[in-house]
């Protein structure tokens, strides 16, 4: 008998129908005598209209904690609706709270972080033979306030969940079947990838692919839970991701490329003809790290302006864009650099897969499908299995399609794309 | 500085513009110096979608615990919500779960009664210059599943959040500004009533008066909570409803008759021709009570059909009119009577009054009014500040009407009626 966490996302769960569809799922897995631990998010628009009520009360600023309060009221709604489906189906169900499952978190409101997780009650209701159903994206803070997780919440609900539940795998159902070689709304010929390791998703998730959340892949890759990506709105097999497993000959004969991610989110600053001098660089990026903005890649160079000086660029969360811009200006005097700029017309490409450690050409081969296709390399920044190129956002969908044909990873049949994604 | 529990129904916090009107209504009080407790319902219509919701997922009966579940996300949202719009008024604000406020109940999901009320968070919140907003109707069982309470359990909860905190008064905002002598939709020239005993209180609320559930009346009146009715739309002065105190001089000036209730929520159930014999009324009653139902007001008397047997008739909650027939025709055969009639069709006109203790014309009043109005007596039960008399559904409007004239209640003015009521 194996314990499966099964995760469904808003988009999931967004109406009764969908509903009925989960717990007919669930019920099957669930008879065929495994236990089934699901973790669920809130009904399809749900957020967004609680979103909105609390904009129309408060305009402005929220007060955080009640924003939780408010917002944890989504999966509550959802979590007993499903119980109650599961039910309907003969099978008991009990739904839990973030506070019954006992996900202890942090007290910071809005983007708590999980320092504990005890779901001695969903053991209990496994043990009975009930179905039990656990609320994502929330907990309960060591102030005994409602909290929520923040972003890719409930992915991180289902990963703490399944691993302290010692559970057989962690499945995630969402509304693509899988991860693909590329965007399939970008690329339609990419193809389902069905084996990847821990630490390719990990790139894929930092780099911009929106499937899972990077917060949740590094949780499963802390605590070695095995992954397994799947469509909530077909049988296909989906992905499988595999934990705390060394790379063996079987692996070795895996494709050098197992996907290409991309990023829209990022914006770009230069500082412009900066005095050579030592620790520039350093004074800049410094400056920007204490106004608590994550610097994503950095390229200094000789000036454009002046050969005597240099420039410093590098990315930023768009978010971020005002506040980094503040900061080094702020140094302008100082330092006595020329100008400041900034840019939000940046896209990010990523070449990811684990056979590149043991392939060297994959860059050469990159870039001379980039410049084939016309585009123009702005930055580059690489780690052990991955590769990102910073070029204009015009350029981004041609650039992902020239890479994805050019190593080989078109399939003969476009992908099927199905609605949004659930938080 | 005095301590104020202040209920707002559904109905007072419809949309995010009431919420604010509420909101508006709690700083004001706040601002004056005295410390604030909220207890307040879900938001109009919230509890319906909820319910249809559920339908759609689970046809039939669906399961108790879970219903429990889903219907307290609708106080949460509105506690919320309500605590934002507090918050953006300048005025520090936390909401409370029924589990954060103490509110320990049995586990009869669906209509728990209250075991314990411990808001040690509700009274640091206010100790700490905030206003606690309390989720109303909804608890926590001894097995720390959530629950709801039924009917009326928003305003117990506010009674039993008052009675815990020993607050000064319990202030129950409603979409009518206090209670009438009669119901103004029936009697547009209803007076509202400024003062009631809580004796009168109950009797009013136990036959039929709509605006305070029996529950909260009986809580208010075991723990001495002095209860304030006002609307919610209206700085009217309402009705203040005094709680053990004696009856002094003050009070005898008061109108012998404080009000008339109308219930056309029963049903009377009458067994035909039983033949005379000792405990047959008895027998009859006890089947019905073993069958969980709660007989009102029971009539025996000579049969119309046979001279030489006895009809019984008495009044149950519509809602258990096949329960009850049941029950009692399964005696038919072994007691040997005639027949066993039904009918929904009855009404009840109830005249309420601490005043007619001490004046034992009231019932011959009454009942002169009615042969006046042309209204036939079917059944007449007395307390001792209450005349209650069953007559045709059809005929109770004009009965109440007759009433409130003949006993010289009418307003010169009449009364403003606004719109629904909440739970």
């Amino acid at each position: 008998m194996a314990l499966l966490v099964m995760k469904f996302g808003g988009s999931s769960v967004s109406d009764a129908a969908a509903m009925s569809r989960v717990a007919r799922r669930v019920v099957a897995v669930r008879e065929a005598g495994d236990q089934v631990a699901v973790v669920v998010s809130a009904m399809g628009d749900t957020t967004d209209e609680l979103l909105d009520l609390a904009a129309q009360v408060a305009p402005g600023v929220p007060p955080e904690r009640e924003m939780d309060m408010l917002l944890s009221a989504g999966e509550r709604m959802s979590m007993a609706l499903l119980a109650m489906a599961v039910q309907q189906l003969g099978v008991p169900a009990r739904s839990f709270t973030g506070w019954m499952a006992g996900m202890r978190t942090d007290t910071a409101h809005g983007s708590a972080r999980l320092l504990d997780v005890q779901p001695a009650r969903v053991r209990r209701a496994l043990d009975e033979g009930s179905v039990a159903i656990v609320a994502g994206f929330q907990g309960i803070s060591t102030d005994d306030d409602v909290t929520t997780l923040g972003r890719g919440g409930s992915d991180t609900t289902a990963v703490a969940l399944a691993a302290a539940l010692d559970a057989d795998v962690c499945e995630i159902y969402t509304d693509v079947d899988g991860l693909y070689t590329a965007d399939p709304r970008i690329v339609p010929s990419a193809r389902r990838v069905t084996r990847l390791t821990i630490e390719e998703t990990l790139e894929m998730a930092a780099h911009g692919a929106k499937i899972l959340h990077l917060r949740a892949v590094e949780y499963a890759r802390r605590f070695n839970v095995p992954l397994h990506v799947r469509s909530s709105f077909s049988d296909q097999e989906g992905t499988r991701i595999l934990t705390g497993r060394p790379l063996t000959e079987d692996t070795m004969e895996e494709p050098i490329i197992s996907g290409i991610a991309h990023d829209r989110s990022l914006g770009k600053v230069t500082a412009v003809g900066i005095p050579d001098r030592p620790g520039a660089a350093a004074a800049v990026v410094g400056a920007v790290a204490r106004a608590g903005v994550s610097v994503d890649m950095i390229v200094q160079n000789v000036s454009t302006s002046d050969a005597a000086t240099s420039d410093i660029s590098f990315t930023i969360p768009e978010a971020d864009g005002r506040t980094t811009v503040a900061a080094v200006r702020a140094l302008q005097d100082e330092m006595g650099f020329a100008d400041v700029l900034y840019t939000s017309h940046v896209g990010k490409l990523s070449l990811i897969g684990a056979g590149m450690r043991s392939n060297p050409s994959v860059a050469s081969r990159l870039f001379a499908a980039l410049a084939d296709a016309g585009v123009n390399i702005e930055m580059i920044s690489t780690s052990e299995i991955r590769i990102s190129v910073i070029c204009d956002q015009v350029d981004l969908e041609d650039a992902v399609r020239a890479v994805h044909t050019a190593f080989e990873l078109d399939a003969d049949e476009d992908a099927v794309v199905y609605g949004g994604t659930g938080r």
